[in-house]
């Protein structure tokens, strides 16, 4: 019969150790030293101490934990033996079903990864417990991981024990992450549908209005209609999908809230579609209960936001904010085609984008769930992170023009070299974007151009990216790189190019609705995270129309995004989907106390 | 009637000024500057104290000067109109014949030069005096000037006039730099031998054993016969031109002298070539005179330096030296075609080539005469320059690998930026080759490979170039610049591969070898410029079997080569032919004064 959280707080250390044992199984230290710091708030907290304790105990703690793990077939099974009351398909391509020649390759790779790290590889399962890893992505996983930094690989082996005692002690807890596995499945279900170049190589591509991104809208659509429960669903003029679940009454202002369906080339499963799946899970439960709140949610699908197919981004957003230019109509993609005649043939309504701007008077504002697309989270073993601002940015393409001149005869005073100069940038950038919080610069792209061993570089291009939670960091940011450029090349006698490709203003969290966020994740028994965001997301053009905040999802794999690795578990999942649904109810609250329906901002 | 040198430092300062009139048109400071350092030991001394005039003349009266130039099509007339008597076919090529396009296209580059810099281009014509440039060729230099640092430009403007002046001056004495014509109109004839794709593209290419190089080595082969007095000529075994022009006795011991005349591709005239142009010319002088010295002059026009056609280098030399590795003779072209299939096509006795080894008892040295391919004669004036060692080098490719990660949500405390590591990387390098005299360290090759604008690199690779004067400084410039980049990786949490591609011994002068161009050079009233040489040559190889030294003559065009752009004027040759004379005559001295025949060393 399964342990309780009350038990468990309530249990004298022995016992309480006693039914813990096994999760971090040779290393009874970590129980011990989470049993020190009860009461547990939630199961997600209890989870958290042990990760937290994990991550400070120290490098000789830490290498004995993982170099007691069993070699990687042993672990490759976790996946498939666990929790077989999942009712998942047990993995048909786990280490057992190896062809010789893959057997082969693992233990080279093995024996590669040992003598390089003196650790064996710890490898959990990233999505339901009945799914583990086909054999391919384990190879895959094992070369990549063979080429981290040891002291990062360590601390990637301890998430994955956590993941493993995670995994284990839902078991003893007897939970299962409904939600959270409701939203992977549709994940992975959307995942089938890739452009077909794209899916002929097992990779995800979904780009606007091709043949797969309406599949994925006409799945979205009848989700929401049959399981979900929306009382209006349609595909509108610019190819969004649209759910409606009305408040008590038809009129009633209305939460809105979304994200996109388009992938970029060979992207991730997650990037968008997390932030539409996790609203939906949430009104099938409203719905389930048969439970009205006193304002309406209408989930958006935003049809576009990653500029893969046309130069334009934000297309989907952007008809919401009455920012659809019509000029873009005109814009062709790779193969001519027209973004007019792809709509056409999509049977979409280019006249009525116009009339899909949306009143802000009628809405009460948006709320946008992510997968971070980055390493925070990860790194502190926090599920959830509250975003405070959309980082502004700004991009810039620059050469660096020197002369070439050769390696062996042109003394070190007499050179004008264009790399040396760009090294100079490069540090200046990290340097200044290191000093102040929340702001970061990046070089990259950096090339000297058929660059020849014994030759002085005469030219060096590289990039510049910046971005920062204010537009004032941002350009202040911005403002001394460029004057450093300037210093470096006159110091040097170079000259230089530079032209700025990309301006994007940030977008700062509502307060209000900031808060609403972390009430619901504190409610979660977690820790509160604040966090800028920055990439860009649909939040920002809803931004320019009505107060917003986001919510982000760890994501694993060192957060990596736009890429087949992107993951999220589905523990973490169902605490995207509890926060969000604990932030409904709040504001269901606020409203009701309020009395008689104002804005709550 | 001429002027004489003995006049010039006779009359008064009035008077001499008069003459000189005109040299410097509108900047009379020049002349007087000049005549208040007389006597004037030689017409290069003059030279020499005028251009050091200018260069000190400071930033206000040197833009004076430059501003006081007539516009190109003016300046371009110099080389169409000077000193009708030497013979040569006036230019049909000068701005006169422009097409209206080619006038346009220098009208506009004209305008944007006169914008970027406040100043008129200035351009003197680099060869004998009745040969101009080409209206390309003056297009082209127009357009490489215009991307010059605005201060580098300025002095390569101001460089021009002085070889303007050189040329009114040459002509105001009635001196004709008969040697450096001869040397120069070799060079022209040489360069009409290209391998055919290169030749109809207008570009110099002499690869071992093609056809061009063939009727190179006939071409030599036959001046030295028939035009130069030699006693002995012939190709050797390996393609070596050898011309013996005996001293007094046929068995007395001979100076080896000489240099190589196989190209790169798209290659300069002079690379080489000037090497063995020199001694030619020398010992044609002697042999008008009927003169015999005291030992004999051995002149070696190698066959290969380069390594273009196979990857093996100094074939020629090696093969004198013993050092021609049979194993070579199955090196493959890039058309498939063997080493030993190349010279059995060419008649090449394959079988002799271990009897080419020298016997270094029979030898008094080796001396070679090689273009600088480097800037510091030209930024300091001077026509020549003693190399005092042929630097050793050690080179590396390598790669540092991070983490690739999303440049706009990945902390700067996150990152594994293999970037600004190779950043750090290329700036301690320039550091540490700045901190020793005579030491380069050159990044030449930096790339982030598939670079992104969002992404923080993940590798970046990197090529490392270390030449020093002796073996000791540059392992110890490596080997610092291989613990920094430990240091560097170790404290970023990076890693990196590090391949050494290449590794050469340095080869000091022989010191009394060296003294010997000291004098030579001292006797022509100019200043002694002591230097290393950055580029490998064939006397690195001599170096292994006798005492050798070498002399570098000043390249135009900031001292460019390995480049059709390479070039060196008429008047320079003809110093460089002069001092190669004075040595001669002086070792002559040297034996007869020590009586009988010994070796001077």
């Amino acid at each position: 019969m399964p342990l309780t959280l009350e038990q468990l707080n309530a249990a004298s250390a022995l016992e309480a150790a006693a039914w813990l044992g096994g999760l971090y199984e040779p290393s009874p230290w970590v129980i011990e030293g989470a049993l020190a710091r009860r009461p547990f708030l939630s199961l997600a907290h209890l989870k958290y101490v042990m990760a937290d304790i994990v991550r400070h105990a120290g490098r000789d703690r830490q290498l004995a934990l993982v170099r007691a793990q069993p070699e990687l077939a042993g672990q490759a099974m976790v996946g498939n033996t666990q929790t077989p009351e999942s009712g998942h398909e047990p993995d048909q391509a786990g280490l057992t079903q190896c062809t010789a020649a893959e057997l082969a390759k693992i233990q080279r790779l093995n024996a590669d990864y040992n003598a390089k790290f003196g650790f064996p590889l710890v490898l959990a399962a990233p999505g339901p417990t009945g799914l583990g890893l086909t054999r391919s992505e384990i190879i895959a996983t094992f070369e990549r991981r063979l080429d981290n930094p040891a002291d990062f690989e360590l601390l990637e082996c301890l998430r994955n024990i956590d993941r493993i005692a995670e995994i284990r002690l839902n078991d003893k807890l007897g939970v299962t992450p409904e939600l959270g596995n409701q939203v992977w499945d549709w994940a992975q279900r959307l995942a089938t549908h890739s452009e077909a170049a794209y899916a002929d190589r097992g990779e995800l591509t979904v780009t606007y209005l091709s043949d797969a991104h309406r599949a994925v809208a006409q799945r979205l659509a009848h989700w929401m209609r049959a399981d979900c429960g929306f009382d209006e669903v349609e595909i509108d003029a610019v190819g969004n999908v649209v759910g409606i679940y009305h408040g008590s009454t038809r009129d009633a202002k209305r939460l809105l809230t979304g994200s996109h369906y388009d992938t970029v080339r060979n992207g991730g499963k997650y990037d968008g579609r997390l932030g539409i799946l996790m609203p939906m899970v949430c009104v099938r439960e409203l719905h389930r209960q048969g439970r009205r709140l006193p304002y309406g949610i209408e989930v958006v699908g935003f049809a576009e936001e990653e500029g893969q197919r046309y130069r334009a981004v934000f297309l989907g957003s952007g008809a919401l904010t009455g920012h659809f230019n019509a000029d873009w109509l005109a814009q062709q993609d790779a193969d001519g085609v027209t973004m007019r005649e792809a709509m056409t043939r999509a049977g979409l309504c280019v006249d009525d984008i116009p009339k899909l701007r949306r009143d802000a008077s009628k809405y009460l504002g948006f709320v946008e769930t992510h997968i971070e697309q980055g390493p925070v989270l990860n790194e502190i073993d926090l599920p959830l992170g509250i975003v405070t601002s959309i980082n502004g940015s700004v991009r810039y393409i620059g050469s660096i023009i020197g002369m070439a001149s050769h390696a062996g005869t042109t003394p070190m005073g007499s050179r004008r070299d264009a790399a040396t100069a760009a090294a100079e940038l490069t540090l200046y950038a990290e340097r200044r974007g290191s000093s102040v919080p929340n702001v970061v610069a990046t070089v990259g792209m950096l090339e000297v151009p058929s660059g020849s061993i014994n030759v002085v570089p005469g030219r060096c291009n590289f990039s510049l990216d910046i971005r920062a939670t204010s537009d004032d960091l941002r350009d202040s940011c911005a403002t001394d790189v460029c004057a450093e450029l300037v210093r470096i090349c006159e110091r040097r006698g170079l000259h230089f190019k530079l032209e700025e490709t990309m301006r994007v203003a940030a977008a700062p969290s509502a307060p209000a609705w900031q808060r609403r966020w972390e009430q619901a994740v504190h409610a979660l028994g977690l820790p509160i995270h604040r966090m800028p965001s920055g990439a860009g997301h649909d939040a920002m053009k809803l931004h320019e129309l009505m107060p917003q905040a986001m919510l982000f999802v760890r994501g694993q794999n060192a957060g990596i995004s736009h890429n087949p690795l992107e993951s999220v578990t589905n523990d973490d999942m169902q605490l995207a989907a509890d926060a969000l649904s604990n932030l409904l109810l709040q504001l269901a609250t606020e409203l009701q106390q309020a009395s008689i329906s104002p804005a709550p901002d």
